[in-house]
């Protein structure tokens, strides 16, 4: 069944210790798409600037990922500049051009209505309110966020998280909005927030779903599931590496019959494959040039990294 | 088979956000010996003062751990006093009282001789050779270490560690011992040093086992390996989860016939399991009123917190 994301296209400017890039393509809801491409159909509803070009239409389509929802706009796209040093698993933003994206007002085209899945990528959280709000009947609502929305729009955030399935936030994320450096405790709180079921990633170590009574209409199960990251010897560029989970997590689910307990679990590890692909090389080359069959077999490795055998 | 391990048997005074405790029982060679008796039998080399009375040995007694190996010497035992804040991963030490174990030579008891599995915990990586050297027949030796020896006493820790088959310490130990902040080339400069195998305890994330072409018999494995740790509410004290994870591991490894991939993996599931036990309580309190039945629950707890259900 369709996703629809809306979010940020943008270009990226990266230095990490493996070198440097330019103005690649990037943004949350290019990285989420093109992983959840290799499950199921995605929408993308963004913007752009004059700089968007078909060449990078192209990598959308070349996926059959619909950029119906991608307005054009005068002025230059949403610029990243950013720097990871010898920790990885910290960017360092040095510059944030928002440009075309500073005026960003979602508008869902009439081909999306029919859509039953819904990601929420990281933007202002009034918006991700107003997607939502014309979005009524989807099947299941997924949304990101991030420290800055935390802190300084925390009752914008408040009203979307009480419409919310699922929450994927890393971490610090957690610890700050539940307001508790325990991190179970903390994901109490925020599930008490709205979100049904909790997500929290946690880079390099997996990620950890907490459930609630709701997670499920087949109602309790399990309290936590802990889903790996692959060990990884090279990490070009952790860029997108979180909106590649989700993409990879939101597409499985979406590609199912009925969200299970099983399917949800499923849904994790194929988060984690599409996140251990995205850190391989810079921007979305690595995801670009993926194949389902290279998915298959490292879902099966993340199988054989976290599974005991059977006795 | 009987484990002998060596290391410390002390007293802390510990101070967490849940209490504070003066003068529990404590030290790595107990919580590893505490926790491994659940597996196997245990001897147990270290040095007590005076105020190490007949009621703490009978805490090992209890659990039917071999105490001939105790060291009692005049003066007090080693005592730390230490704090854990808010982030309970973290702890500071306030005051070392080494005491008796200034002046440790460790003695192994001519009924020790036949141990087939050798614990090298973490003090002084000379006297760790020295036991080293008088076991040289040994099945399996495992061994932890910390910072402390690795930045000042790096000569005497590689001897060490030429003679490992598993070296057991955490990721910022692992980083440092590498020289890399990329875990898996850091993994592999450690095991270039001798141990055959290396696990890296990632404290709530859980541990990672490296794996070379000499850690098993049966050749070449899967290069890693993951156990997940619980998400727990309430870590009342962290001292001594790492012991008691190394007590798991290696007392579930000297339980079996043969040491097998299979096996090494479920290790590695007990290791976390009496690890998550081991915080819930001050000290050894919680290890000490444990059962088999609540070690073997919580290992089933463990493969649904983290195995995928059956297709």
């Amino acid at each position: 069944m369709s996703i629809l994301v809306v979010g940020s296209v943008a270009f990226d400017s990266i230095q990490t210790p493996h070198g440097t890039v330019d103005r690649c393509l990037g943004g949350a809801a290019t990285h989420f798409a093109l992983a959840a491409s290799f499950f199921t159909k995605v929408r993308v509803i963004g913007v752009v600037g004059e700089d968007f070009t078909a060449q990078h239409e192209a990598v959308f389509r070349a996926r059959g990922i619909d950029t119906e929802g991608i307005e054009h706009s005068a002025g230059n796209s949403f610029h990243w500049t950013g720097e990871y040093r010898e920790n990885l698993s910290e960017a360092h933003t040095l510059r944030t051009d928002l440009n075309v994206f500073e005026r960003f007002q979602p508008k869902i085209p009439a081909s999306y209505r029919d859509s039953d899945f819904l990601f929420l990528a990281n933007i202002d959280p009034a918006l991700q309110q107003q997607v939502r709000q014309q979005m009524p009947r989807v099947r299941l609502v997924c949304g990101d966020t991030m420290n800055y929305w935390i802190t300084g729009h925390r009752e914008n955030l408040q009203a979307v998280m009480k419409g919310l399935d699922v929450l994927l936030i890393n971490d610090g994320e957690a610890k700050l909005l539940g307001d508790d450096a325990n991190l179970v405790r903390a994901a109490g709180r925020i599930m008490e927030m709205g979100p049904k079921t909790l997500i929290v990633k946690h880079g390099e170590y997996g990620a950890t779903a907490f459930f609630g009574d709701h997670s499920f209409p087949s109602g309790v199960h399990n309290r936590f599931f802990r889903a790996p990251a692959m060990p990884l010897a090279e990490v070009v560029d952790p860029t997108g590496a979180g909106d590649s989970f989700a993409g990879g997590f939101f597409g499985h689910l979406a590609s199912q019959p009925e969200i299970t307990p099983a399917q949800f679990k499923r849904a994790m590890f194929y988060g984690g494959v599409m996140g251990s692909f995205a850190v391989e090389r810079f921007g979305t080359e690595r995801i670009q040039a993926l194949t389902r069959e290279e998915i298959d077999q490292r879902f099966a490795s993340f199988q054989e990294l976290s599974h005991l055998d059977a006795e």
